[in-house]
């Protein structure tokens, strides 16, 4: 009773070490997570609410099309409904175009590093990846569209990327797209794009009027602050969203997510004040490096990529140890560690203890 | 931008009516639904409560492998860690299994008519499905031992059976898996189990001490009445679980229905008092059938199908015009309505309703 072939290598997920489970270990009172690009300010009083209000129904199903979400979520972004689809956070909606498009043998095109569920899920359905390397940490569109075969059925394009936070520039995408066979499909992961007010930076929803071989990927789970929840969307053109849709699981996403997204959605004032403190943050913590003479990725989503200059798995421990928890161990970036931007509070403590395990190591 | 051949023709699920759209359509101020297997007492207010704590971490990503509900559920189960899984609802179990299990052109047996997931995700996956016909309603496992095959990887036992309720008894089962090869997995889909205490129905976890190619499929969406939720269970050997653990998304479960349903389990008074009023329920509503002269199958979930020996379509919205939602139109049974056991009081309603629909067909 063998598992497919291309599944049997796979790792398994390894979760991150709980905040809880930290402090026991480590003997700290005070554990600073700034690892996955949370919202430090927690979601709007409003999803909270709306929470509160769905007990009540906790043991009736929840509308498998999310009408409701679908219709708010359409008016938002002025399309029309049949264009939404709704995932447990984008990666089910990445789970989906995977299931809907990919066959065994198809090609599937990739930046190196980037979020991994592209190449986890293209596995699984046993494309072939072809992962194009990052140039100075950004996506390297004129040669992810050299790797575009008659094969290729999908090119994922992270923007801003993950984990780098650069990001790929509204010439630079149009120059691709209109390069890129109608018959490929370009997936445009949008998660960080609330929290970006570069006029440099392509809004996907506009794109997708002109190529409508694009998808939009977009979450509540970042600066709606709902992660706890699960709630995602894709938007494409109609006849994509349906055959995406062909393998949706019919309860895919929870009443509360659904509830809590809704109301979420209802408060742009929480959005646009993230937005505000977010962008401070990304500022501080520049400042910071260019202080400390570490050299960071352009920032735009709500996290920072620096280069530590000596090896990341030490500098995480160093921080780990003084009560801060980030993320290392990125694939080809063997000195970096990525920073989500917290609070003004949690900013000014991981730069203090950054600067100490730095001095530490000179020693 | 084609999705697969085999995606194409799936039918993209169509929600069922929401109460309000019903009340408002039809001029009704009280609807009353049995149409989806749902608790009609709600959840353990131990879970209730669990959610409202658990708004203070709204914001922060589930831990992907749950590993406190794992543990917990290991412990009820008597069973180690590493035989279980967590999905959004068993669905998504049956989801995962699909992905890793099966390859174009493997093949799968299933009853007809069963829970549509299974051959739903099967033909994503772009395997042969095998269909054994029910008899009397009953999963007919000689039947689908014939048609296992060299090529044959995964055989569905819905157990009680979506729609039909009834059962495979511990004997059938046995003679079963005795006969079927170690190399063909064998899923049992016990979702309503907590409901059964009729000792000839199997329990799957002995079962599966003495044939490691079953797993075992659990929910809290059932007795447990947290539906909304999304959090279902797998149980199995540890490769096998590892194997289908390679393909989860990471956070695949939400914080909120794993705080519930960690919550529920420790309230095992509320699951007893479930049972022994659905036990009550199902007896009142198999009596009524018999004093209308309707044939029922023999019933152990919290559902039964009776033949109402006319259309259902028909049974079905006149049923709806008295503000009752059934579910009807499972294919190959043209006159059968599957109910849900209700609290006595919707028992009640739904008797009476049927009584007087009938009545009026006659006239």
């Amino acid at each position: 009773m063998q598992p497919k072939p291309n599944v049997a290598h796979l790792p398994v997920y390894q979760p991150g070490k709980p905040v809880e489970d930290v402090k026991r270990e480590l003997g700290l009172t005070e554990v600073i997570k700034l690892a996955s690009n949370e919202n430090p300010f927690g979601a709007s009083p409003k999803a909270k609410e709306a929470i509160s209000k769905e007990v009540a129904n906790i043991s009736i199903y929840p509308d498998g099309a999310a009408v409701e979400l679908t219709a708010a979520v359409a008016r938002h972004h002025d399309v029309h409904p049949d264009q939404v689809i709704f995932g447990a956070g984008s990666d089910e909606i990445i789970l989906m175009i995977a299931r809907a498009y990919l066959r065994p043998g198809d090609e599937t095109v990739m930046a190196a590093s980037t979020f991994p569920q592209y190449k986890h899920n293209a596995e699984i359905e046993n494309a072939v990846i072809v992962e194009v390397p990052l140039r100075d940490g950004t996506h390297d569109l004129p040669a992810m569209l050299d790797k575009v075969t008659d094969r290729t059925r999908v090119v994922w394009v992270c923007n801003p990327n993950n984990p780098t936070g650069t990001i790929v520039t509204q010439n630079e995408l149009e120059t691709f797209l209109a390069a890129v066979p109608a018959s490929v499909m370009v997936v445009l992961d949008e998660a960080y794009c609330e929290y970006i007010d570069d006029p440099t930076y392509p809004d996907g929803l506009e794109v997708l009027k002109r190529y409508p071989n694009v998808v939009v990927l977009r979450t509540f789970s970042k600066i709606y602050g709902l992660a706890s929840l699960r709630v995602g969307y894709g938007i494409g053109q109609p006849d994509v969203i349906r055959a995406i849709n062909q393998v949706r699981e019919p309860f895919n996403t929870s009443r509360f997510g659904q509830a809590a997204a809704l109301a979420a959605l209802e408060d742009q004032a929480f959005v646009e004040e993230c937005r505000r403190i977010n962008k401070e943050g990304l500022r501080t913590l520049k400042e910071a490096f260019d202080r400390l003479g570490l050299v960071s990725f352009p920032a735009y989503g709500n996290f920072i990529m620096v280069d530590t200059q000596r090896p990341a798995a030490e500098v995480f421990d160093a921080l780990l140890r003084k009560g801060i928890i980030v993320r290392g161990g990125h694939r080809g970036y063997p000195h970096h560690i990525r920073i989500t931007v917290g609070s003004p509070e949690q900013n000014a403590k991981v730069i203090e203890a950054l600067e100490a395990v730095l001095q530490e190591a000179k020693v």
